[in-house]
């Protein structure tokens, strides 16, 4: 059994702190993981309650009456040690500690408590998450043990059905960020495999965590938001073993500035280090940085329906029904380092039977609002993406109303299946959310960022050249 | 009666071309007329019909009963000249012409169809905007003449009946993206005065339209779509007088590339010119750059609620439940030019009396999700405001929920008026539609992209510090 699968994987789940109360975070955390179909046992661990949101509750974890893979701990700081302890003797395997106020407090108090934890985890070989962590969610086991209220009365499932492949794991030093990564990423139709938050990381790194979830074939691309890495070792390996895997590392480094490394120094008692020596440390291992969590969505929106079929260029072609949109779009294109070359005539022959002469085929093709309506995005996205003088299309859409998708859904999903090339959408209205739901299920990606769209696809075709590259020279 | 006032805000129309058929722009356009409470009177003009979508239709201009303001003219190029001079003959004052397949259309047929445009209106001191554009909005007037599906089955009214003040005024060269920011915008809560569509320019330059709205005191902020700039001398004007009158400027300006500038060509015949020229020019007259639409949108948003209250300096506080998000967001302003100074000890002091060991009071101050929980954001962002080393405070909040800003939104609303610096919410999770609206009626912006929040506090700050300097040197 994988070292981790008792923590993220676990049949039986013992809540420490369960609270009937939920409006705190002892009953909240139960509350959500109640509200998904976790297939395992969940037992609450309550001294004063002998039930707990309609489940049994036990005196203590040595009570539960079968072996306890994870314990969630929501007790305060100074009551976890002796609880880890506890946990310990009984033969629990892992824990996930969700109290705040260890070395992040930056008192000698809170450092005791942390080595503490060490300690104790190390004694037992017990895994430990956190402390100063949110919890997480594994998505196929229905299993959300924290209180992030992103996971709680949610519109959405946890996972489009339709998406079987292209998964994202979340593993974020920030619960608030991990989480909304999540948060942002459902409506866009984002199949998340995890999210996981690791706090002060006293035992476990999240490196570490990225190394055992290539393992497990459940996530694709990786999203990381980072204040320092802990484990440099488990950062190299899980680094260069996803790079062979092509499975992309998208992180987000804070400690760029004073600001940001007092606030990771108060958040999770990171030391932030050099900035620009993490910036190398990424580059060197094909690692991509987003700036902040659109751009993350963003890349991983794009990645995992592409990563498999990656630009082999940077040669963009474009086809809009806005004239306006063409041009602007085609400029940050070109500022994201990538070429808009004009369209080989034999194309253009093609394109032109189409577009009235007010419109254009050169590249980006204007095709005019007249031919949108009368040959539909599929047929025109078709045609740009046979030329041979392009790696990658950008359809510039309005997604306002699904109508039009709806009738085109048939050609757009043949596209994106028969077309060896990727095919992206960006739309300059709001896209609704049947839009949005139409287009994942016909495989292709829908932005709305004109600037992040472009860097984007910039960042698919560098990740795949510096893959290839790497591959070449024996990574 | 302002030159352009027969134009935007005539009170006879005639929509030559009208059809009953939805499905054409000729149909659609008066439909979406029809759409909205316009007080004026409109008269479909049709050789074909005796009454059109319930209206009776009128076989020529000459036969309408009234004087006619304004002509909107919907009928295939060739027939635009002869149309146009039988509208000047019959005393119509302003013509808006929505065809294609003039000086865009890159041959001499089209530029011949465009001179005689340009000569029919001279000889008759016709106003014509086109031709090759997309109509217009004039939302006081709930007149929109334009096929453009952003104002046609609207789900939200065109102005938010509690914003009297702060109004956005769009002109863009091109009418889809014109009509996106309008369509971004509206679900913020933004109140737009008009969106107006120039297309070629043929007799009408966008900066003429800009400085005829610099008087009607109904538009405070200005986004403007550019693909050249026709009239240097309208540009000149506008510009001054708007810097003169704090009414912020916010381009965008397509041409850095040559694929922007390819596309500028065929769509409104634009000749783009020297990139670098229109920066500094821009520079010089306090005109802000904004890339891509949201920039805009966020702009704006900004703008309408702080034209009046703007930072007086770069020095931001940052206060946040997340203490991950409050790092990043840390990094990323001071990546914007913006400065996070530490608090000064008063303020802290009441800070520390909110908030758990394991926060933070420096800056950003990390609340953690505790505090937010018991003193609210309100309280959080009136202690940081108060602190005399910040200029300006930016509350990170999580939006998802209504909820907490339901119960907050008396101190939200007290905090916007009290105090005498600007808060800017960014949400790290997508804010639900109620929230937008609770958090408008309280005049507080909410931002969802993080490098454009900051950006934005940088280009205010930036604005405001220009401006002042333009003052005191005379302009």
């Amino acid at each position: 059994m994988p070292r981790l699968d008792p923590l993220l994987s676990p049949r039986t789940v013992a809540v420490v702190g369960a609270s009937p109360d939920l409006h705190i975070f002892r009953g909240r955390t139960l509350k959500v993981m109640l509200g998904h179909a976790f297939a395992g046992r969940i037992y609450p661990v309550s001294r004063s309650h002998a039930e707990v949101q309609g489940l049994r509750a036990f005196p203590s974890v040595a009570a539960i009456p079968e072996p306890v893979d994870l314990a969630i701990l929501i007790i305060p700081a100074e009551f976890v040690p002796d609880e880890l302890e506890r946990c310990g003797a009984a033969g629990v395997k892992a824990a996930m500690i969700l109290a705040s106020g260890f070395a992040e407090a930056g008192d000698a108090a809170g450092e005791a408590l942390q080595a503490r934890v060490v300690a104790i985890a190390e004694r037992h070989g017990m895994i430990v998450c956190g402390p100063n962590a949110e919890g997480f969610a594994n998505t196929a086991a229905a299993l959300c043990p924290t209180f992030s209220p992103a996971v709680d009365n949610m519109t959405v499932p946890l996972v489009p059905p339709w998406r079987p492949r292209g998964h994202v794991a979340v593993v974020a030093q920030s619960g608030g960020m991990g989480f909304a990564l999540f948060d942002r990423g459902r409506p866009r139709e984002l199949p998340f495999s995890y999210i996981i938050t690791t706090g002060n990381e006293a035992c476990l790194d999240c490196f570490e965590i990225v190394d055992h979830l290539l393992d497990d074939d459940r996530s694709d691309v990786f999203l990381v938001y980072l204040e320092t890495i802990r484990n440099p070792r488990a950062f190299e390996r899980a680094a260069t073993r996803a790079l062979a895997a092509g499975k992309p590392i998208i992180v987000a480094k804070v400690g760029s500035s004073d600001a940001g490394r007092r606030a990771s120094r108060s958040h999770t008692a990171a030391d932030t280090g050099d900035h620009a020596a993490y910036q190398a440390l990424f580059r060197r291992h094909g690692i991509l940085e987003a700036a902040d969590l659109d751009e993350m969505v963003d890349l991983a929106v794009a990645f995992s329906l592409y990563r498999e079929r990656l630009p082999a260029g940077r040669r963009v072609g474009i086809g809009t029904a806005s004239g306006g949109g063409g041009g602007w779009l085609g400029d940050l294109c070109v500022a994201a380092g990538l070429e808009l070359p004009i369209l080989d005539g034999e194309t253009r022959a093609e394109l032109d039977r189409l577009i009235p002469p007010y419109g254009s085929s050169q590249n980006p093709v204007d095709a005019t609002a007249q031919a949108i309506v009368q040959s539909g995005y599929a047929e025109l996205a078709r045609l740009i993406t046979a030329s041979r003088v392009v790696d990658a299309v950008i359809m510039i859409v309005s997604a306002r109303m699904a109508t039009s998708f709806e009738k085109e859904r048939a050609e757009l999903t043949a596209l994106g299946e028969a077309s060896g090339k990727p095919i992206f959408l960006w739309s300059y209205t709001l896209p609704a959310a049947d839009t949005a739901r139409i287009v994942s299920q016909c495989g292709l990606p829908l932005f709305t960022s004109m600037q992040s769209c472009a860097r984007t696809v910039a960042a698919l075709a560098g990740y795949r050249a510096f893959r290839e590259h790497a591959l070449r020279a024996g990574l």
